[in-house]
């Protein structure tokens, strides 16, 4: 049976032209209204028809997600909820892997094909706010930590706080030589530059010398990266009591690394990192990492999308901030019946 | 520097007629004149210019890749191989996660919106052959389990081979309890029917009964899905050997099952996987499994495609087999310095 607009108002105890406002991303909807109605039509599984609409607005109903990589879990991840998020208004949602270059991406920011796609969440790493703000684009949220304060809306979670904490979390175990993998000197490197300055922070406040033999670079960010710059920190004579990766694909990569070396974690080394992918629920031991909050970032883009759909185009490009949480486990923490 | 036409020509030492037969998937190229050809277009970074082309033919240059789940990594592999395939046709690649059900992947077998898709490559889970055939769709492949000798090109490994093969292989290590997780009874589960086929095969070809109490189903191939069957199996007094798990992710939650507890692999319970995703690779221990090739199944998917854009639509569907083989790992075959 197809729900319809009405069935969800029922539920949800609100009118039917509340539910319309809902769906069709108008801002002066109260919090706690909204969240009502958005449960309500994710019980029912109410899809809006918007195929006349769409039609009558020149829309397509097709929104574009451009990430630089589906196989860093984070991004897939992520896309998971930004659909969810999406089918709250009906929207079908189309990834895009950039591959982080410049090209694909302004593919990706001038909107795929002409009239394709009606808007776009957008993770870039090439382009700048310059880049963007030079393009007859379509409405746009950025996510990510490349552009901000750009000429678009974007959502992001504080990484310096968020790396700040982590690392003093490895300090409040004791640790002191506390290694950090995953550094970027290029201008894509943003997300690695604000972990590795919330890492710097945390060092200071507690008194501990910035060591650069304990700083690893990685230009990518998968496993196989994380495996060769723990190998090469443990080769160096660096001697890291704990290591803070700047995501979760180094930090299993490290993880593998420290065993073939036959070094205990947590007991030996404490390894931490970034993103909470599932993997590292999983693991052996089991990854303590900054968990950000991905449907919070996918819904709030979401709505700010359907916000500018809506046609607040005009309105100046706004900041939101997700919120994140430490999510600590056994590669910190040691097994739970120890 | 952009490249042209000729310079591929020139580095594949061909004419330039021969890279744009290549370039516009006509099928009466040589195999290995077609491989040099990919090799100097992937050198050169070549992208052809279509949009010219396409206006007139009233194409997008954009094909659609339709998959169940992204955050299976299976999935998100075989999307960066499609991105790679494409890239020699031009062609954008935008990913539609389905999550399996059948109204997205109707959407998704009708072109998504109108004349917005040239193609589309769709593994499904819902839809039949009778569904697809019903649909006045777009061209299309098909990948996976759920359809073959439908009403399109196919192309998929040999299920049943791969996991009689993998199970054998369990069998040569001495182990005579061999578990099997990831078991289906819904129509959907194509490819969990082919695997216990296989893994029946194999332990009929050995003399060894089929024992029922060691076959796990699992609704969802997740690692939550594989570590509660594997508890399941463990507290159940069936004591496997050894456990044949039908994806990797499954195989990755029983490996954590197995840790938790006390379990030694492969000493007390060899277990295998399928797929090969990266994952395995830096698991602890690392994982054997069945290999897929994903860049030729990619690879064979994008050149059908590009056979039915370049007008061959009338031809019968064609059925390509994609090879695959065993990776042995730490899994069955203990560290490599033990």
């Amino acid at each position: 049976m197809r729900h319809r607009l009405k069935d969800v108002a029922e539920r949800a105890g609100v009118s039917v032209k509340t539910v319309s406002n809902v769906v069709n991303g108008y801002v002066h909807v109260r919090p706690d209204t909204r969240a009502r109605v958005e449960e309500a039509i994710a019980e029912l599984n109410y899809r809006p028809n918007l195929s006349a609409r769409n039609l009558r607005k020149g829309r397509t109903g097709v929104i574009a997600l451009a990430v630089p990589e589906l196989d860093i879990p984070y991004f897939a991840e992520l896309a998971r909820h930004v659909v969810t998020a999406a089918g709250v208004h009906g929207w079908t949602v189309l990834v895009d892997q950039t591959g982080g270059g410049p090209e694909q991406e302004r593919v990706a920011a001038s909107g795929i094909g002409d009239h394709m796609i009606d808007g776009l969440i957008f993770s870039p790493l090439a382009l700048t706010a310059d880049d963007l703000t030079g393009l007859d684009g379509i409405p746009m949220v950025l996510l990510g930590e490349r552009v901000d304060h750009g000429p678009a809306d974007h959502v992001a979670v504080d990484n310096v706080a968020a790396a700040r904490e982590v690392t003093a979390h490895l300090i409040g175990l004791g640790r002191r030589r506390i290694a950090a993998i995953g550094a970027q000197r290029t201008p894509e490197g943003a997300s690695a530059r604000l972990r590795l300055e919330g890492y710097r922070a945390a060092l200071a406040a507690a008194g501990i010398g910035y060591d650069e033999s304990l700083v690893a670079p990685a230009s990518a960010w998968h496993r196989a990266d994380g495996a060769a710059a723990m190998r090469q920190l443990l080769a160096s004579g660096a001697r890291p009591d704990a290591v803070f990766c700047f995501n979760d694909t180094l930090a299993l990569g490290a993880l593998r690394a420290l065993h073939e070396a036959r070094l205990r974690v947590p007991e030996d080394v404490a390894v931490a990192g970034f993103d909470d992918i599932e993997d590292g629920r999983f693991s052996v031991p089991t990854l303590s990492t900054v968990s950000p909050d991905k449907e919070a970032i996918a819904r709030l883009a979401v709505e700010l999308l359907a916000g500018r759909l809506a046609g607040e185009r005009a309105a100046p490009a706004r900041e939101l901030s997700a919120p994140y949480r430490l999510e600590l486990r056994e590669s910190t923490e040691g097994p739970a019946d120890a």
